[in-house]
């Protein structure tokens, strides 16, 4: 037996665990991480060389440790697309919303302090809570996967936690979650403790309606977070950011690594940024095709969860993981959340989809045969 | 009063707090974050945009979350640098050497852990311990800035630390630690407990002797990290490293952030890791500064500490910070770390650093009138 993780002084509680992510399989059609499938458009690669190209002049000097550039560009898109108006003091950035929400539970969490979520949700939000030292409370939802609001006002009362995730549109469901929803939960919230609200909208782009950044007006404690992984097709850059009142972006700088984000970062960010239009056009057609998926998986006979992302939960199964295999099987990766009875599936290009559609069509007329 | 930092609920321990970061100040002669004064070499910067360029046009799917291909290249450096062979599995790259010990003290440190260090040394080891809920001990040293090995082994035996930073070269006194120290140490904190040894090289390059890597040899506790930012002049990409037994690098998976590194700063450091050759040169010339400084300083009346980095300890002082304001007023900003009686001052461009020394030449005169 040779030397490993666990004949090495780790916390006890890292002992037998494996690290986080999904399986990353060399398959023709990959839906499985709710990528984006489109390539940026090649005038924002060139304008991406071009900024980074310029900051690469400067590298040998530490970058904007305040990213102030940055964030009055990523202020400027939020007021335009929310019509909430928000400037660089209301955002922070860094890298990916990973590292954002790991800044909250540093700030607001950590050690003898408890964070909630409704699961399944994005179940990062409970292992950065394990990272951080803070204590995981899984709160409930409905059989539809929705919020059931007076259990998640029982579970707040009862645990008085110091921060309540709430992610909408909700991975792995697709569901979204309601204004009245939020601000009942941040009431309730308010009411057990001072506590945060983090809404977590990684995927709120897609959603058929808008974005809750409205809500920060007058709430100090409630912070959305937001990723350009998705809607602007750069899970490669990394570049995760939140809309809050000034006084959470002063907190979090407490506990940020300083300068973490790098200079080639911040110029990547701030070419995307320029071509908003362009990248917000394929939102609409992956919006598009997010509802074929759902209105085609539907008619096979496929029962599918409401979907606000560029993803759909798709089921009932038996056994989910081996319907994964058999999509496997079929040139398809798809993604085994281990929500149980149920798959997800990222809205790919029009071909991707439908090379999908045929792959579990074969698969419901195998099971009917 | 408006609404600030201490009406959020953050947590107690950072109530009252500033963030950390050397005053950025808009001045002639920046020599106050050890940065390397010379620009990269535009063939470089060239690399660097045709390599981001490219990793632009796969922007959109998330990089590739172990490294593996910058991992293998730092590895190849790490062993024609150190002569001792190191593979890919061996090394382990983040966002700048501080998410690296962050990731250390989040996978053998935080709540209810420990680490030592012997200050003063790089602040930064103590703030991450902070922020990760590890307990902090500041350990001794001599008063010439070497580590009292026997007052070290003491503490070391007393407190029993879960982690053990020794730095060499050491920040910001420029110090480097003996092989021999350093296995002494290692040799102290098995013996009250398994621990890490955590050996930060991150100016080793400029050091006179060679680097501590090899002493990882049947030392699976023992780790050294490293940086870009200094000897390859890439303070803006932020791209620190470690090499240790293959176990560690296993461990720190299970706390990393997924897809914590992006594709633009793997494709930067690749192309900076192309131009190796080039960017050591510029070492040397930093070192013969560094040389050059030392010796001035001295000729010109002040203490020096003996230095293995790309910067130098003077003094002293009865009240450094007025002479930080005075050099400052000649338009030099060199850094007051706060260590009482004395400053330090970066090696630059050898116009940089007769600008400094014009400047404390002036002061000396205007003591001794």
């Amino acid at each position: 037996m040779s030397f490993g993780i666990d004949d090495l002084p780790v916390r006890d509680e890292l002992r037998g665990k494996s690290p986080y992510g999904a399986p990353q399989l060399d398959v023709p059609v990959r839906l499985n991480t709710n990528e984006n499938p489109y390539p940026l458009p090649e005038p924002l690669v060139e304008r991406i060389a071009e900024r980074v190209r310029e900051a690469a002049r400067d590298l040998n000097r530490y970058p904007d440790r305040d990213a102030v550039e940055l964030r009055t560009k990523l202020a400027e898109y939020l007021t335009d697309t929310s019509g909430h108006p928000v400037g660089p003091a209301n955002v922070w950035a860094a890298n990916g919303s990973n590292e954002v929400i790991q800044q909250l539970l540093q700030t607001f969490g950590g050690p003898g302090r408890t964070a909630i979520g409704f699961e399944p949700s994005y179940s990062m939000h409970g292992l950065i809570a394990r990272g951080t030292g803070t204590g995981w409370i899984s709160g409930p939802r409905n059989d539809d996967f929705t919020i059931d609001l007076a259990a998640a006002e029982k579970a707040i009362a009862e645990h008085r936690p110091d921060v309540v995730f709430v992610t909408t549109p909700n991975n792995p469901t697709g569901t979204a979650v309601p204004a009245a929803t939020v601000l009942a939960l941040y009431e309730a919230a308010q009411a057990a403790k001072p506590s945060m609200v983090v809404v977590d909208e990684a995927y709120i782009e897609f959603s058929h309606g808008g974005s809750l950044l409205p809500l920060i007006e007058g709430r100090p404690n409630l912070v959305v977070s937001r990723t350009m992984s998705k809607a602007f097709g750069a899970a490669g850059l990394r570049l995760g950011y939140l809309a809050a009142h000034p006084a959470v972006v002063d907190a979090v700088q407490l506990v940020r690594l300083p300068y973490h984000l790098s200079a080639v970062t911040q110029a990547t960010a701030l070419a995307a940024l320029e071509h908003t239009g362009t990248l917000l056009g394929y939102v609409e057609q992956l919006k598009s095709e997010r509802d074929r998926l759902v209105d085609e998986l539907r008619a096979i006979g496929y029962e599918v969860t409401a979907s606000d992302a560029n993803f759909v939960q798709f089921g009932r199964f038996a056994d989910a993981h081996e319907v994964w295999r058999k999509i496997l099987e079929r040139g398809v990766l798809v993604r085994d959340n281990g929500v149980p009875g149920w798959l997800r599936v990222t809205a790919g290009t029009p071909a991707e989809n439908d090379a999908f559609l045929d792959a579990v069509r074969e698969l419901k007329k195998e099971q009917s045969a």
